[in-house]
């Protein structure tokens, strides 16, 4: 099914609603650290605190009025399942969230806080499956996967799109890839409306499966992703990947460490808390400087889900 | 001499080209926590991270060139430093900051970036002041007082005046009090454009003598205050203890806990970093919710300058 920006202008009013429109940042000081113009999409601002309830409520908002009254099922431990929840709450519907039985209790409370049913079960991909599987079977609930899904990427693509229609012309469109869902949207935004400008995806050393997938020219996976961005370990799916090939993406990776120090160099400078996984577009900004040395540079800052208990520069 | 509305439009018009217009975030978890409708004024995304910067410049651009040309002093171990320096940069002309000899380096480092001579001195008032004259003397550079200048207070104002032109009527509007020029300059605008408004200065209970000011009727002074809010240690100057009286200006006090639990409350929520003295806002509100119960309130945030080495929770 192929996904066009007419797709991603129906998003754009399905959502607007219920989903913030997020503010465009700026930063003296990152400016010139890069020799950039940088223009800071903060989705650390979106409802949940992350993108992701973009796409989880184009994905409710999509649904048929029968089809939504049997609810929606998903499988997430992090910032998905919070989407859902609430994405479901705005049209008043049950949702279904299967969660590893180990998951921090915080992130449990805000998935029932939302009105959610959290579903837990084994900390493994096939009992994650199996589950939702299980739920879907009981209920009726339509299953919605996390980013291999045409509805979550168009809903994800309406954060580039809104980000274009208000800083016009960018020369590079930097957002983190992991299932590819942001990624693949915003590069159909871009590919749209700046069809010459260079999409690029930002991603761990560690979990460098996009990276190798590209290389590749057809999709690889990782078993055991090794990054301390937990929002970054999923393999890209798919759909993503067709899209992300169809617009020549270019992936470009860091290390943990760069990402740690452009973490605490947003917190410092721009006063704004985002978290690791979103920091990697930051790292590699300041990693491949010379790349975009000039240039009008449009970023995604896809999240702020921290413990501050846990900061990484703590350890 | 009296400063009118008149005065903070044309800082406005002074400070426009240099200063951020920042922006006015909502978030739906507080408003649900106090049962009101609250609108924050972000000045922690103000340039040098505090709404400092708008009276420094008003102070600044307020000069003829004659006055200007010799530059511009004052003492300061805090924002009020950096706000001056960058503030003279926008305008090339010299400035110096007197700053206590066990400055932290990054403090003296910022000030110096923005093209500042540093000055040490001893850390005391008295000897403070002299340095100050002294380099008055030197160098005929003007005098720009952190707070008891009608010139700062104009320009602080200008921040209230952005909130309301923004938002509208308020029913109550919050801002921090130290040595006053931050609420002077918001009882000014709030006067002029909601005069059945309430002004409220939020103030640590270990600095508590704007507090004790207000209920006796007359200045009184704290030799010592206890506080960990580093911004909110001064005393209230009598210019702006003046405007405070006129303006019948309510103090709320909070306690550091109160003020360190306020400030992780909203770096979770709204994942913006503000600063102890800042969230004494944050904390007004809560302490005291019942006043504000179906309420517009308006907020300052007045700073997110914080040494992510030594956050107040880790302790």
């Amino acid at each position: 099914m192929t996904i066009t920006i007419e797709d991603v202008w129906a998003a754009t009013e399905r959502i607007n609603a219920f989903a913030h429109r997020t503010p465009v940042l700026r930063s003296h000081s990152l400016d010139q650290m890069v020799g950039a113009e940088l223009h800071f999409k903060a989705e650390n601002f979106q409802r949940v605190g992350a993108f992701k309830f973009r796409g989880a409520c184009n994905a409710v908002w999509s649904l048929d009025d029968a089809e939504a009254a049997q609810g929606v099922v998903t499988h997430s431990s992090g910032n998905h399942g919070q989407a859902l929840a609430l994405a479901a709450q705005t049209r008043g519907i049950p949702a279904y969230v299967v969660m590893p039985e180990d998951s921090a209790k915080p992130k449990l409370a805000a998935v029932r806080g939302y009105g959610a049913e959290a579903i837990l079960c084994a900390s493994n991909l096939d009992a994650r499956e199996q589950t939702c599987a299980e739920v879907q079977q009981r209920t009726g609930a339509v299953m919605i996967h996390p980013y291999a899904d045409h509805r979550i990427i168009a809903g994800q693509a309406t954060a580039a799109l809104e980000l274009l229609c208000e800083i016009g012309h960018v020369d590079s469109l930097i957002a983190p890839v992991s299932g590819g869902g942001l990624l693949a949207g915003s590069a159909l935004s871009l590919g749209a409306l700046c069809p010459s400008a260079q999409i690029i995806g930002a991603e761990p050393e560690g979990a460098n499966d996009a990276w190798l997938s590209m290389q590749a020219g057809e999709l690889r996976g990782i078993s055991k992703p090794n990054t301390i961005c937990d929002g970054l370990r999923a393999n890209l799916g798919a759909l993503n990947f067709e899209i992300l090939q169809l617009h020549q993406a270019q992936i470009l990776t860091v290390s943990d460490a760069e990402t740690v120090a452009a973490m605490r160099l947003v917190w410092e400078r721009m006063n704004i808390i985002i978290e690791p996984s979103c920091a990697t577009v930051v790292a590699v900004l300041l990693r491949y400087r010379e790349q975009f040395a000039g240039q009008r540079v449009g970023l995604i800052l896809s999240g702020g889900n921290v413990d501050l208990d846990a900061l990484p520069w703590a350890r």
